[in-house]
């Protein structure tokens, strides 16, 4: 965690918030964009020189974790609730007071696998985070052990979801959590981890949110 | 499956993929950047101008899976593999004579969950795909039943990574698959898969290659 790398939270939000945004709304276009080989060209060379001018300056390797002037631990870099990363859908996590977390999203043509479908391995990717996300306590975290996907449907793209959560039962260092996918039909993924809390930190084996 | 939106796939690779690969530099570089508050916002504004170019004309919903003239089928809107999906490292699954296949690959600042290190989640998705591809035979796909994800420790962003994946056994619809991910060092994650072959095809089922 860069400690030393403290920041304004608030400011950083309102800048680097709007350019994932409107990367991740590129990204949507790209894929179902069927204007001509002229403008598909010229948006090309024009994107290269933006990350020209996004690489005047760059952190080097990848963003990690970082610690705000008011204490609160940041991951806007994560591949699933990260503020900067257009990668992320970007997963809003809530918790609840019983231990229980959810969040609810809206998959588009990024996450697809099956045709008009969200990937399995995306609905693996998310289940992983939300059900790790249980089992992490302030200043504990807990890494991934096992993780047991079960599809009972097809999950569809451009359709409101629901992902929930909560901790089954605690043995020793282990936390054994479950959770599902759900739509307005019910559910489509539901999932079994198996998470560890270390005696020792290990950061290179925490998963999920700080 | 659009079979009457045949496409010219060489022409339209050409064309799309270095626009989701100037994407990709993109969507790193937003992660990575420190430049001025200035520089940012003006980024974000460029990168809506080409969004709206490219979509003066848009697919509606998603990409989903098309034909080629010369009978080729191919997913570029996949998440794992698309060619044209800026989310999609991509991949490149080989597929050997013995029913194996790998693909090796790096994952950069996007795909990170711990700190310097892989999502575990991003695993999972990556290994729902590899173990899917060996289970698809032509005309025949097969659709995620289970997947089990054991985490032994931490998989690197920025290192040279591999996946592969092979057949078990086979039990009547039932096809048992197993699959790592490893880096120099060993494995990292490894995996089990069981999928099924469903008597008639459904599209909203189908995981990984196509």
């Amino acid at each position: 965690m860069h400690n030393s790398n403290s920041v304004d939270l608030e400011g950083l939000e309102a800048l680097y918030g709007p350019l994932a945004e409107s990367i991740r709304r590129l990204i949507d276009v790209s894929i179902r964009t069927e204007v001509g080989a002229d403008v598909v060209a010229a948006a090309t060379a024009r994107i290269e020189t933006v990350a020209d001018d996004l690489s005047a300056s760059l952190t080097p390797g990848s963003l990690g974790i970082r610690q705000a002037t008011d204490g609160r631990v940041v991951a806007w870099g994560n591949a699933v609730i990260g503020l900067r990363n257009p990668v992320a859908p970007p997963l809003s996590v809530h918790h609840e007071t019983d231990g229980s977390v959810w969040a609810e999203f809206t998959l588009g043509a990024a996450y697809e696998g099956p045709e008009n479908h969200v990937h399995g391995g995306v609905c693996a990717l998310i289940l992983d985070h939300v059900l790790g996300a249980t089992a992490h306590l302030p200043g504990r975290p807990a890494v991934t052990g096992t993780l047991t996907i079960r599809y009972r449907r097809g999950t569809g793209l451009g359709r409101p979801l629901r992902a929930r959560a909560h901790v089954e039962r605690v043995e020793g260092v282990k936390t054994f959590a479950e959770g599902w996918i759900e739509d307005d039909d019910g559910v489509t993924v539901e999932a079994n981890g198996i998470f560890i809390h270390p005696r020792r930190a290990d950061p290179g084996r925490i998963d999920g949110e700080i």
